[in-house]
């Protein structure tokens, strides 16, 4: 199977990563929208193109891993490769999701390919598990737990405050409302009950922190309605203590049985050192699917709903009764 | 949809309770081996006949769902109803998933129909976990923790020591063990290490209560690798604290990315109040996918992993893609 990657911050790094860890995927190009000549990769097997040469439609590729932003990047750019290409994107913006798909699902129609959208952990497998879980134990509650991890957004957020050189914001949950739900108590949980926020920031010289304290801590949706720490370092320890982008969370589900009131807790929990190369690693198995169910017929836009879990691994029907069920 | 249960034991009742809650299903009747008249079940609406009708294949059921046993029933039940009917069983003999595999399949496509073999929790929702988890991480280590829950088998197997008038064994995880995995260190466990056995016995009036500490302990398979503890009680206190059938349980899976040796670890963990209602549940969610599935022309054997998950909710994928994703 031959893929592509579009983008190459620190997804399509990730991507590349997961890619060289499977014997069924040759990675063939990394695609740019800067100049070629200045994209160093690390497999050295595979080309820099520039995006550019998508566009004919000619890229001997069998599916296109788009690794670009959800705000501004992947609302036209999966529509259009969707009819050149199959294609995957980690579309994460939730309340678009309905346009996304239809625009997705039109041109990969078009073109008689399918575009999977919306990959990765959450979107991704949180979803799934949100959605096996109810179907098993319909009209129950779920929760869904970030963190702790750091919160790129957030981060952000904090930078383009006046006086702010660089910033790190992490999510955390709070283990007291896990522990809750776990308990099977179906709790009613506030945005502030269910997680904190710590930032750690480094200041420009001669800048006022209080004031930069206070402008995060009142920061509406981003900061305003939690408990937010911040915590002033250096641009050393920046680099030493918070260079990594570890993530995680919990899904948790509770829900009833019988007319005895049996409770069941379903809890699906991820854990990881980095966000970008885990989330790649879900694209890459999600993009063999995708490469599959073209090849057997399937046109159109589909998501982590669609995709029957065998079709994500290299192994036979076979082998995974054998070793997994 | 219109199901049909075989078999009225813990499972079958699990089977009705589930699809109780489930408005899209509608239990058309329980089918029993033993005298019809003597059976009571819960559902109102639902008629109790014989196992003798479903010979006909003329039953007005859409998916026949089998609750009998593993060691005798399944083997032959499943592959002969399957030629019928749409079918689903909880078949848990590992070692002869293949035969009963390759027989379900024959008899399904022989009647055009779809048959589902080894759902539930364990087979079931942990295998899915374990085959998601390494088609994103391939090469990681899987690890599956079961309890604390009562085990049937191995209380069946001290039932069966002279002398012995009740049994209950609870299998327990080890939480050190769990810790380590969960911490990735990726450790090699024995199975003494794993797990824990815990034993709670009526003995006969007069009965060598040392005699029969020691035959459990001793039991090859069953107990000798194992630590073991075996508490003595009365009949009342095993009525009152040992009637319910909790289970569940942990699969764990640790796996790398990149060059660096970023670590992720992946956990699905149940918690069940009634392991007979939850693997009903399980059962019942995926028995609307084969009716679905056969309904679109789909034919053969199938186990989770064919399965997409949207097949599981009576939700349509916009539903499913505004409330889950």
């Amino acid at each position: 199977m031959k893929a592509g990657i579009l983008g190459y911050g620190n997804l399509g790094k990730g991507v590349e990563a997961a890619i060289a860890r499977c014997d069924d995927i040759e990675l063939k190009a990394v695609y740019t929208r800067r100049d070629p000549s200045g994209l160093k990769i690390k497999t050295p097997t595979a080309l820099v193109k520039s995006a550019a040469d998508l566009d004919s439609g000619k890229e001997d590729i069998d599916v296109l891993i788009i690794c670009g932003g959800s705000a501004t990047d992947l609302p036209g750019m999966t529509p259009k490769y969707a009819e050149l290409y199959n294609v995957i994107d980690s579309f994460d913006t939730h309340a678009n999701i309905p346009t996304h798909f239809a625009n997705v699902d039109a041109a990969s129609k078009r073109g008689g390919k399918v575009g999977l959208i919306s990959c990765g952990w959450d979107p991704g497998m949180f979803s799934l598990n949100r959605l096996y879980a109810t179907s098993i134990l319909p009209g129950g509650s779920d929760y869904t737990f970030w963190g702790k991890g750091v919160s790129q957004g957030h981060s952000d957020a904090i930078r383009r405050i006046e006086g702010v050189k660089d910033a790190r914001q992490y999510t955390i949950p709070v283990e007291e409302a896990v522990d809750r739900v776990r308990n099977g108590e179906n709790p009613e949980l506030s945005t502030r009950e269910k997680h904190t926020r710590e930032c750690f920031v480094v200041a420009e010289e001669g800048a006022d922190k209080a004031k930069i304290e206070e402008q995060i801590k009142t920061m509406p949706n981003y900061f305003a309605d939690y408990d937010t720490t911040v915590h002033f370092i250096s641009e050393e320890e920046m680099k030493r203590d918070h260079s990594g982008l570890p993530h995680g969370g919990s899904v948790l589900y509770s829900g009833e049985t019988g007319t005895d009131g049996c409770n069941h807790v379903i809890e699906y929990r991820l854990q990881l050192d980095s966000n970008p190369e885990f989330t790649g690693s879900v694209l890459t198995a999600y993009a063999r699917a995708v490469a599959r169910l073209n090849a057997e017929g399937v046109t159109g836009a589909k998501t982590v709903f669609d995709i029957a879990p065998a079709y994500l691994t290299p192994l036979s029907g076979d082998e995974i009764r054998a070793h997994f069920l």
